[in-house]
Formats: C-alpha cells, structure tokens, sequence
C-alpha cells in the first residue's frame, strides 16, 4: 500500500501525468460525473480555506467588504459591453427552463416545455455585467465611492479542455469589484491589488512571481489595462496566477453608472476588477511538488506536523502517547497545527508514506528506543532530511524549521526561475530557447501581428511587461521594427 | 435623512411591511435583476460571515471537514431516489445548453442551438445526489466510515413567492452529507447536530428553539427522519431555523454505495444530512428587531461598539480624537469591533439614527461637555436606553453591557415564546387560538389525513414533535381518535 502511494510517474518522464496523478494520491480533489467539473476533496479543499481566509484577512486590511450577488445573469446583460461579450458570451452554461416534469413516456424526469424562461440566463463566467447593473442604484454622489467590494464565488465557463485546478468548467475565486470617483484612484488600486496577490503569492504559497502588464491582446475583456502575477512552473511552463484590472468607464458607461462630483456635474465612474481562483492551488503543486508527492509550504499546510508512535506493544503506545500529550499541547499554544496519528489499523510505513505524499512539511517519529533515549525523530519534507534530535525543547525547534522550510521553499523556487529566465535578442535564438521552457526576455515591436505570429511559429505568448523590467529600448527580434522594452515570453498554462 | 431613514412602517401595522423595508433601509439586501435572486449587500453578508465562521468551527469541533461538490447535477441523478425526485425535482433551473452565438438577425447573443446538452444539467437545489454518487468511490470498507463533510454553497429553487432571506430562489447554506456504518451511529449524528443548530441559535442568535422531529408529511424529501429546529417569530408565525435528515440507507441504495464490514461483509451505508441557510438572518431580524430598525445580538454584530464625537470646531475633533483613540484600542484588544465614526459629511444625528436602523449593540457618544466632565454618553440598542457614565473603566463596561445584551435579548425573546405557546383540547378552541398567532400545543392522531385538514382548515401545520415534550397521551381534537402526545402547532413562514 505504501509503495502503491509513491509509485509515481516522475516529473522527468511526463510532468503532465505526475501532476494528475499527484493530485489524485494527494487526496486534492478528483473528476466529478458532471463533464470538466471537479470535486474538492476535504484535503485540498483545506488549503484552499487557508488561502481564503489569508486573502481576505490582506482585502479586508485594505479596505474591503465582502457582498454577494446572484450566480445566474440575464443573457442581454452579457451584450451590453462589446468586449466584454466578445470574451464571455461565448462558451457558458445556458439555462433556459425552470421545472422538470415526469417524463410522460416512461421513467424519471424531463424538462417542461411549458417552463421555458422568456430571457435565458446564463450562469456567471465573471460578475462584471450583474454587479454593475447594482451599482448603478449604490452610487449616486462622490460621497457614495469609493465603493470596494469583493465577492467569494463560484463561476463557471465552459471549457472544452479542462485540468484539475488548473482548469474546469466550474471553479471557485474571489472577485473584486470597485468603483471610483477617479481615474487615478482606480489605476492605483488595481495596482494596488496586484501587489496584495503578489505578497500573498511570494509569503504564503512561496511562490516568486513577476508582477507586470498585460499586453493588449492578452487583456481581460473590457478592461483598459490587465495586471498580472507570472509564476514559473517546474517545467518551465509559466502559469497566471492572478490578474487585476483596470476598467476605465468601460462598465460605467455600458451601465450607466454615473455620480455627481464635488461640483455637483455627472460623471461617469472609474471602474476595477481583480480575482485569483482554486487555480493557484495548481501553481502551488507546480512549484514545489516532487516524485514523491506534493511538498506545502508551511503556512498552507492543513497540517503542519504530524506525529507518529512506533510501537509494538499496546504498553509502548500508550507510553508513548503520554509522552506526546504535552508537545502537541505546546505546538497548539503556539498555533501549529499538528495531528498526532496513532491510528491502529495503519502501519508506520503507510502513514510516513502517506503523509509525504500528503506534503506535511515536519515529520516526528517516536519509537522505544527514543523514549528510553529522550529523543525523537524529525524528518522534513521539503529536503527529506532527517536527523534524531533531544525531545527536551523540540517544540521551539519544530516553529524554527517551519520558518526555515518557507523560506527554503521561495528561495529554491526563486533560483529555479532565475535559472530558467534568459535573455535573447534574435527570432532564431528565441525558437531554439523556447523549446526549453522557462521565461525569455526579448524585444518586441508592440504590435498584435507580431505578437500573433510569434504565439503561432513558437506557441509562446506575452505574459506581462514587468513592472520592474529593463526599460531599455531596442529592436523587435522578428520585425527589426524599434522595441520601447522587453518583454516576458513563455509557453503557458 | 434622518427622519426618513427611522420612517418605517410599524410592526403592528404591518409587520410583512415593516420586515422588507426594515431588510433595505438596515442596507441588508435588496432584490436583484434577476427574479427571486437577492443581492446580499456588505452590512448583511458581514452578518452571514459571523455565522459562518461560528458555525463552522462548531462543525470542526464535531469532527467534521468541509469539501466541495458540482453546482451541476445530471438530471438523471435526480430520478435515483424515488421521493428525492418528488420532492426537489420539480421548480429548479434547467442548463440545456453551453453555447451563445451571435445573433444572426440583429443586436446581442442567442441560444446556439448546435449546443445542446445530451443530457440536461440541474442546478443543485441541495446535493444528496451528486454527494452520494461521489462517496460510492469514497467508500468500501468500514475503515473508511464515518464520513463527515459539510459543503458552503450557493443552492437554486424556483421559487413562486419570494421573500428576502425567508425564501429567495437562489440562497447560501452549508449542508452537511455524512456517512456511517451503523444505523444508531448515523441517528445520533443526526440528533447531535440538531442540538449543534440549537445551541448556535440561542447563544448567538439569542433565539430560542424547539428542538423536534417532523411529521411524516413534512419529513425532507428521502428521509427517514428530520429533525428540526422551531422559532417564534414576533408576529406569532414560526420559522423551521434548520433540519437534520437521518436518511437510512435510501441513498446509498439510490446510488449502490456499500461497504465491507468487520466480516467482511457488504453492508449498505447509513446517511444523514443537515443545513442551515441564510434564512437564518430572516430570523434573527424578526426575533429582535424593533419599530426603530434592526436590534442584533452583540455575538452576530459586524459592528458592536459605535462611537460617535459630537464636535462644532476643528478642535473639538482632535481632542475627542485623542480621548477617543485609547478606548477603541482598549476595546479592539478585548476582542471587540468598534467603529469610530468622524466622518464629517454626515451629521451626528443621522449617524446616531443610521446606527440604530443597522443595530448596533453600543452606542458611544462624546461631546465638548463630556471632555470637560470625564464622562461619556452610553447607549444600548435593546432597550434604548441612554446614561452619562465616566470615561474611566468605560472598556469594562462596555464589555459587561454586551453581554448583558446578549442574555437581555434571548430572555426577553424567551418570554415572548412562552407567553405565545399554549395548551388547547378542542378543535373549536384551536381554531379560535391561531388566529392569535403563537405555537399551539394539541393532541392529534398522527394520521397524514387529520394533519391534511387541519392545514386546510386552519393554515397550521404540525411543525414538530417536540424531544423534549409532554408524553402523556390523550384524544385527537380533531378525531377524538386516541393520541400518543401533544404536539405543537403553529402558522409558518
């Protein structure tokens, strides 16, 4: 059973069926009967309420509510912005009746034909359209804005390839909707919000991300300027991770939302949307996972030591667990999560097997001869590492190396992207470079037909224009054409 | 503004008035675009969070996790269980289709019609079905019972006749879906969360319950058995609060989940299921609320403490500022929300009058005289009533006052319910009775039928038979037919 656990595909061999079948044996989340949706199971559905309960502590500092609108949006609402429609229209759920009836044919159910709504309704891709229809009744004066609200949601896009996280049709996220009287004050809380994900992104899941724009073909619909966090994948994939954006008066003006100013004249209202979803829990298993399962960092870590008696006698065991009481008693004082597995119907060999694959960052092992010893043994999971240490004082060792693992992990994964980010400066390079993954810097003329063809000839893409890049200019490596800046290149999740 | 804002109409007026404005002008909700949708604003989602956060650390010191299931369910999974699909297959909202397509004919989207689903999708309107098709690959052997998972999710019911909170087509809840290996095992879950429900609605909701089991005729859909708990409303209707479902085996032979006993024998697992929504927040308005707005418990108050400077100089400001600022540190460091409210575009009495339309438990007033004096003005929202106390210790008694609050509004909505139950031996007495609103305590002979007429007759319906109630028997009422007991009758939202 142990050995059936880790018996892994390797990374090396096929990254994309390591992933899979890492988070199946994880215990993450598995492919429900309904096509492209998943089921969250309780461990993975674990790290997701850590990181929803980081994320909205970090909105809540900055000033946010959370608010809750419908899940079903009227068809004719998704017209109203041009882009926007272009983006979302196109691939949703459709519901068009209300009641099911005995089917008069034979068994179970069928739709009622009598039951046909008048104007369909789509289930929510993205609550741009409904939010804004409510605003227009929240904001009438400058007294009214800001108006900062976030919403945690399902959404739901019908995707024809989907990947567990990483992409279903039905997926769980938080969406910011905020309204200003300025365009300036817009601008900055959309960048503000970038950061919030990027310090949530490098401080919690320790996973290093570039922070820069979207180029405009790779702008969220309807928005006049895209945000986002880039993070680099093991396999040199890189994987968006969050994206925050600035709207204009795009949505105002398709809604009209307008507000009197301080000069008592109407004007319309500035306009942001920022969200991150279930997705980053792919990126987390990307970044720091390895053959012999998934690796969590500490702060997102459901559970962040677990405790193991070897025992032969039912003597040992409950000597054992006398002697375990008082450092569980003291990890929870010092707010450690820590399970302490004396479960009797698994050997230790399943749970050390298990729990590695399950990515618990502190392993202790007890045994006879560590209590005739006073000692215990301590394992790591980000280096496997393991070393016999004295008993005395191992709960302030145990806070030390969860410190010491976070940081090991963002260092490591840091390193790995400096290690696979390269500079280029010709079209030729460039082919042969992309074909080893990572993230290429290299010149570009801005233009979409540029951007086209390189995303066609290469399958890379624009993922941002750093915001802390070499401004440097110089000439596009396909056009010759004069290049204002890099920009980030990769192939994509 | 401030008048218009306390110009509700009054309970006794009408009280079905009074709760939908008292919902809007407390900024709780407010209807959508989207029939029988309600948009959850800040104030009431803030309310919603407290709930949560409460009931799911109940739900974790019980032993339960929380998972995460599809908002889709095949249609045919509804038929599985033959009274499930009676009673939730009917009024639900029907995905047909996954494609928009421009409108060939002019402006917006249309239904492509190339896009229809080979089988229809339902939107959940509770997930027993796609949770037990789920748990047959969860489950095979008593070693993996019990099963214990609780869902937060967003649930859809065509609803005909809507209220805010009370009844709205899409709402929010948390269902618990639970599996075990023995009969008794799984009815005492049951019942354990029953009172788990009970004891959040009256040490935080100060609502006191009836804890029962329902008739046969008001059992949930599939189930052997509901337990429920019952609240009085001010207006002497009652309100089901929550329901816990011991489900048999019917599920897990709907959808053939068994597992291996200790003899390795195939036995059929034993379920239960529980929910509480957002309804609750219709309760806990119309337990406490009063002619002049909201009234919330200080346990379930997004904002307990309000502090209002009353000031006419820039002066006057800072200084109450400063006097101020220590006290709401002093406060926030005892666990306790406070809002300073200096905001200078709205005056004090509309603040005053704003805080109290919302309920918050503590009002806190300091004026030009208050500096001079020491002293500080005190109001509590239950009673409305007013004193001038030192600013010394003004923390302490601000924490004393909460809790006095807290048990103030369960006793008197305590005494309320008792002063409304009563014991009646005939039929024409009851009839008479219900008019006068309240529960009502009478023999019956635990037919369907008697119950059928009753309800027609009366609008009444048996809402409980209460755990903890009178067992002596005695004749029906209605039939003179022998009764085992009493049961309690009420009018119901």
């Amino acid at each position: 059973m142990a050995k059936e656990l880790k018996n892994f595909t390797k990374r090396s061999d096929n990254y994309s069926q390591w992933y899979n079948e890492l988070v199946v044996k994880a215990d993450l989340a598995e492919q429900s009967a309904v096509r492209g949706c998943m089921v969250i199971k309780p461990y993975g559905y674990a790290i997701w309420e850590k990181m929803q309960r980081q994320l909205d502590d970090m909105f809540k500092a900055t000033g946010h509510t959370n608010a809750y609108f419908p899940l079903l949006i009227p068809k004719s609402f998704l017209s109203r912005e041009a882009e926007h429609v272009e983006g979302f229209a196109k691939e949703c759920a459709v519901v068009t009746h209300y009641r099911l009836k005995k089917n008069p044919e034979g068994d179970g159910v069928v739709v009622d034909p009598a039951a046909r709504l008048e104007e369909e309704l789509i289930i929510r891709p993205t609550s741009e359209t409904i939010i804004w229809n409510t605003y227009k009744n929240w904001i009438h004066s400058y007294r009214d804005l800001p108006l900062l609200i976030n919403q945690w949601a399902n959404v739901f896009r019908w995707e024809m390839r989907t990947r567990m996280f990483l992409r279903t049709a039905e997926f769980l996220w938080q969406e910011g909707h905020t309204a200003h009287a300025t365009r300036d004050e817009a601008q900055a809380e959309a960048v503000q919000m970038l950061h919030v994900y990027a310090d949530f992104a490098e401080k919690y899941m320790a996973m290093p991300v570039v922070r820069g724009v979207k180029s405009a073909t790779e702008r969220f619909a309807g928005a006049l300027e895209t945000y986002t966090i880039e993070a680099l994948m093991q396999d040199g994939k890189a994987l968006q991770a969050g994206t925050s954006h600035f709207l204009g008066q795009n949505f105002a003006k398709a809604f009209d939302v307008q507000f009197m100013n301080k000069e008592n004249k109407p004007e319309y209202v500035w306009a942001t949307s920022w969200g991150v979803s279930t997705r980053l829990i792919g990126g987390l298993i990307m970044t720091h996972s390895d053959d012999n399962g998934l690796v969590l960092p500490p702060k997102l870590a459901p559970i962040q030591v677990v405790i193991i008696p070897i025992y032969k006698t039912e003597e040992q065991r409950k000597e054992i667990g006398e002697k375990v009481a008082p450092i569980v008693a003291e990890l929870r004082s010092k707010g450690i999560s820590v399970k302490f597995d004396d479960a009797d119907n698994k050997r230790p060999g399943f749970k050390f097997a298990d729990y590695e694959v399950k990515g618990v960052p502190v392993r202790l092992a007890l045994g006879a001869r560590d209590l005739e010893e006073g000692t215990i043994e301590l394992m790591r999971r980000d280096t496997l590492e393991k070393e016999t240490v004295p008993l005395e004082g191992i709960a302030d060792r145990v806070v030390g190396l969860l410190d010491d693992i976070q940081e090991n992990l963002f260092q490591k994964a840091l390193k790995a992207r400096e290690a696979n980010t390269r500079t280029v400066d010709t079209y030729d390079e460039f082919k042969k470079e992309i074909e080893k993954g990572g993230f290429i810097l290299a010149h570009w003329d801005g233009t979409p037909e540029t951007e086209a063809r390189i995303k066609e000839e290469t399958k890379a893409t624009i993922r941002c224009l750093p915001l802390d890049g070499d401004l440097t200019p110089g000439v596009c490596m396909v056009t010759g054409k004069p290049s204002a800046r890099r920009v980030l290149f990769a192939r994509n999740y």
